[in-house]
């Protein structure tokens, strides 16, 4: 059963009893910063009555199951203010009270900014501009399962000169998320500064407007216009709905209220700390006091019970035949729509590059879960966030190079440890002519620096498709990286995958040394094969398809068997991939890495052409072979 | 001496003189697409007579030497429609028209996306939404060098979807930036369907407007209503400008004008290719032609000549004692303000934290230098770009963790080669309790992976200075990671430090192993060198003070004097920092690294106890080193 946090529904004494519950919040968010010696009491205590208006007169939620499928969301996106997000769940008995003066301690989950360690935390947030984006996939999830939940967002006035919140706009008002709900806690003065707007409530009005949101402005102190605005943003259809909320920063406490200097300062404790005290308790409203101490009321309607679990359907094989040519991109976008088909969890999201993702083929597979989110990578990072939060596998993909434009999303999703699925396309050099603003060379470092991310690199069409399905499978943040060129496949379709797996292609017992490869590189290193075949000498060759985590044990096993010579060949910088992660599996086995990578700003040319004056071609891997296999005789 | 770039001023003259160029750019950009075989045509011809106007009657310009300071500055941000900028600048008399045939070839400068291998181009560019972050630091730098050249930057419609579109509108409006306008090309499609808001030019002027620019909306093929509007932007005082021009996406080529599927691709060579060129050719005015065909004439003022250079001045020693205790962000702080006060060049920038990484000690300092972006690390780093290109040093500043928001910018700043300093702080697990979402773990892993940045992790105040200084004078992009806590000040002011250098702290006859550290760790490790010899165990102690590139020589020598025993111990991710580094500088003496660093996604709590549960505390690396020693007897 869901509740209502239903106060008493009659303004008169509604009101007061939420104003207690806001004075009570603003207390157990300075008690825990004080106890804590740290913190951002003064920007809890401007959200303080927004919070208990929300927690405690608007929200739908299961305090003791906050992962109810049809329980409202808040997303604080003002991540710093963690302490009342705190205080409003204690309050409605999520846990005790007393949990709180734990803040920021080791031993709690009760960090200083929220994770998703607390069962009411879809998305880690702290880093500004995010959870308004988060916010979009949450919404977007309510649509998919064909529930009625909304989704309320709580944003910083700072925090709005982030360009992702203006990506995030866009997207809310082109889907018509009427669903979704802004609140943005204009509390005039930044961290280091009054903001850009302060409290000119117009600049920020005119701005959602433009962008097709309905924007409501009011008193943040004021109960009744929260509530009012609230009541207003549901009762609106066709659009989302910002409430700008003109507020004070430490409202309650006079020493600091509305001044500067007190961002991310806790209270002293002792006499500061309870001088705000005596001062904020001197707020509560005495009438009130029962009203306030009630439980939320039971939901009207019920929910969850009749939905149904989503059970996927096994996925096909694949249909490729060995020595087909397929681009790893064209083979993703053929894995994806037909998982789509298999998993009704499985959603797509594109950033106007889908006929070069081949993201199309799921947009036609099931139109219904695709989103876009036209040039906008933040956004759709967000999105996914959201999304994967509540249950959905997404698959947001663009050209590899361009994820770096969510690279903060990509870390935040790391701290939050969602499902999402990351797919990057047209990977390094070989991409050829559009040159070097179009290529990818340093996503493997980005991924693979995440402790908890599986990285795959598939060469072929089969091994993309099991990937594909592996990735989808693998509970935690995954990446795939594909490449713009055709290439051969290399395996039949019963071929089997794994996280941390690799496949080696050649061997003999006479092999001088192992040549790992990833991608584009593998065919080079099979080249390498052949040519060094002809005079006479063999190797190993390796396609390490999962570069995070890698597998140790058969590196160490294909390193002893030739000589302790292993050489990595990758259409990547130096730094953070195939070489790195080789070099780090074999470090204790004591074997040194020769690394083959892009040692310089590329520029276009024709794939091959570059493939060869970047030094990751086949004749540089005979050449390698060559020299390590001599220098050790 | 500068140009302008004048036709004959008469609107009877000047509008088919300027159509006809317009079309001489249409076809100079299908011929050189078709002949190599890929690129965006149709991009280039909706902008055609917009590009005609900017550098035929608009722009003051010696096309000769582009670089002149007091040079009216174009920046493409859509940088896909290269071409055309390539063939602007040869039909103003750059280079020879057939050069650009060459377009997208290895041997040629001319690449897909523009990069600043051509004297022309000030950022790459390729990137979308870039272009105009990186024209307010160009118009900034105006207001540095006190002139009045304007900046114009040319933007796709689909582009305005990006985020760092928005940071940049709302820096330049509320910078009051009247010499940079703006000019959005609508052409209503983009790569895969399109746009959001297609010809609704109403949704493009209300958002600009929303923001605080002027906007002018036109037909963007009428020539009269093109410089109508730059005069008006010319003339329009306290506001930046943007100029909203409808357009048809492959103007001028019927089969392809105003058509989906024709994005990102040349027309085949010989018959479609014919037929375009033949349509196109077929559009000149003839009576315009020999006005067409003059070459700008002679600015009406002299500049250049009149501006002095800037010497700086050498910067005083730093002051700090030996054992005094300062975090190194405070240092940065400190010292950018003493090299701003040395070196008119230098600018800082922030992203409303100068109170945390110190950046306001230089507001102080230097205030006419200091540029605020409030929250928007973007426009911070894209406006740190432009101000590069046109001679500053710009310092750029935030939480090293936020530095990933701008991820995409570092790399494209690698690829422009720009002098940008990046400054980030509070990296690590060691800034304790607001835990994960503030702690940069991945910063060394993104700015390594860039092949020609030079990255530094200084552990002491006098380091920290020094290295600074040393940023500053180093040609081509810099990161300079900086701590939270306070750490002793370990070297004497007279201390020299390199690019590419370490130190070496301990060391004796009989070391058993070498332990590199830096920032925080390097603490960590004298604290383990003290515990060890109080067993008769002795170390060597490295601080790695410069990250990349590293002491290849100094690193192997250390090992070959340590029983080939290395522990890196590092305040980040496994991947992609020091422990990265060092192994691969000593792969091929030979040595396996032992690498202490952060291997799980981290939480809130005391600094210490963090180094200590995250496994690089003292502890860790005494035990590490026993390990080491004791498996090799």
């Amino acid at each position: 059963m869901l509740y209502f946090a239903a106060m008493p529904q009659d303004r008169q004494t509604l009101v007061p009893a939420l104003k207690n519950i806001a004075t009570q919040l603003r207390i157990d968010s300075v008690r825990a910063t004080s106890q804590a010696g740290s913190g951002h009491p003064t920007s809890c205590c401007s959200m303080a009555d927004i919070t208990a208006a929300l927690f405690f007169a608007e929200m739908r939620f299961d305090p003791k199951n906050p992962k109810n499928p049809d329980a409202d969301r808040f997303i604080l996106s003002k991540g710093h203010a963690a302490p009342i997000l705190y205080a409003a769940w204690a309050e409605a008995g999520a846990f005790d009270r007393e949990e709180l003066l734990k803040l920021r301690e080791f031993s709690s989950d009760l960090e200083g900014h929220p994770t998703p360690r607390l069962p009411f935390v879809d998305v880690a947030t702290g880093s500004l501009g995010m959870g308004v984006c988060a916010a979009i996939g949450t919404a977007l999830n309510a649509r998919r399962i064909k529930s009625d939940y909304r989704t309320y967002v709580l944003l910083g006035d700072g925090e709005t000169a982030e360009g992702s919140v203006w990506e995030a706009a866009n997207v809310a008002a082109y889907d018509k998320l009427d669903s979704l709900c802004g609140i943005t806690d204009v509390n005039r003065l930044g961290q280091s500064r009054p903001t850009m707007w302060q409290h000119d409530m117009e600049q920020f009005a005119r701005r959602w407007r433009a962008f097709g949101w309905h924007a409501i402005v009011i008193d943040g102190h004021d109960m009744a216009a929260i509530l009012d605005a609230l009541d207003e943003a549901r009762r609106t259809k066709g659009q989302p709905t910002m409430i700008l909320a003109r507020t004070l920063k430490g409202k309650g406490i006079s020493f600091a209220e509305d001044k500067e200097g007190w961002h991310g300062k806790a209270l002293k404790l002792g006499d500061e700390t309870n001088r705000a005290i005596a001062e904020l308790e001197s707020q509560f409203v005495a009438a009130a006091k029962d009203a306030a101490a009630k439980l939320p009321s039971q939901i009207q309607k019920p929910a969850a019970a009749s939905r149904t679990a989503e059970f996927p359907k096994p996925m096909a094989a694949p249909a490729y035949k060995i020595g087909d040519e397929v681009a790893t991109r064209e083979a993703y976008g053929v894995a994806i729509a037909k998982l789509g088909q298999a998993d009704a969890r499985v959603v797509a999201l594109d950033a106007d590059v889908k006929n070069s993702t081949f993201s199309d083929k799921f947009e036609k597979a099931a139109p219904e879960r695709f989103y876009e989110n036209y040039i906008a990578e933040q956004v759709m990072i967000g999105a996914a966030m959201g999304l994967a939060a509540r249950g959905a596998i997404p698959f947001p993909s663009t050209f590899a190079c361009f994820l770096t434009r969510a690279a903060d999303f990509v870390r935040m999703a790391a701290i939050s440890n969602v499902n999402v699925k990351f797919a990057g396309s047209h990977c390094g050099v070989s991409i050829g002519e559009d040159g070097p603003s179009q290529m990818a060379l340093e996503d493997l470092a980005m991924f693979r620096a995440e402790p908890n991310y599986a990285v795959f690199y598939p060469s072929d069409g089969v091994s993309t498709e099991r990937i594909v399905e592996l990735a989808a499978h693998h509970d935690g943040p995954a990446y795939i990286r594909t490449s713009r060129p055709k290439t051969a496949v290399l395996y039949s379709t019963d071929e089997t995958f794994t996280v941390g797996g690799l496949k080696v292609l050649r061997q003999s017992a006479s092999d001088v040394a192992t040549v790992v490869g990833a991608g584009v590189t593998v065919f080079e290193a099979l080249k390498a094969y052949d040519q060094l075949k002809t005079s006479g000498m063999a190797i190993r060759v390796v396609d390490l398809y999962c570069v995070s985590p890698v597998d140790r044990d058969a590196l160490v096993a294909a390193g002893r068997a030739t000589g302790g010579r292993i050489i990595t060949v990758e259409d990547h910088y130096a730094v953070g991939g195939v070489g790195d992660a080789v070099a780090e599996a074999v470090a204790d086995a004591g074997f040194g890495v020769h690394r083959l990578a892009v040692r310089a700003i590329p520029r276009s040319g024709k794939p091959d052409e570059l493939l060869e004056k970047f030094g990751i071609s086949a004749k540089h891997i005979v050449a390698a072979v060559t020299a390590l296999a001599n220098a050790k005789v």
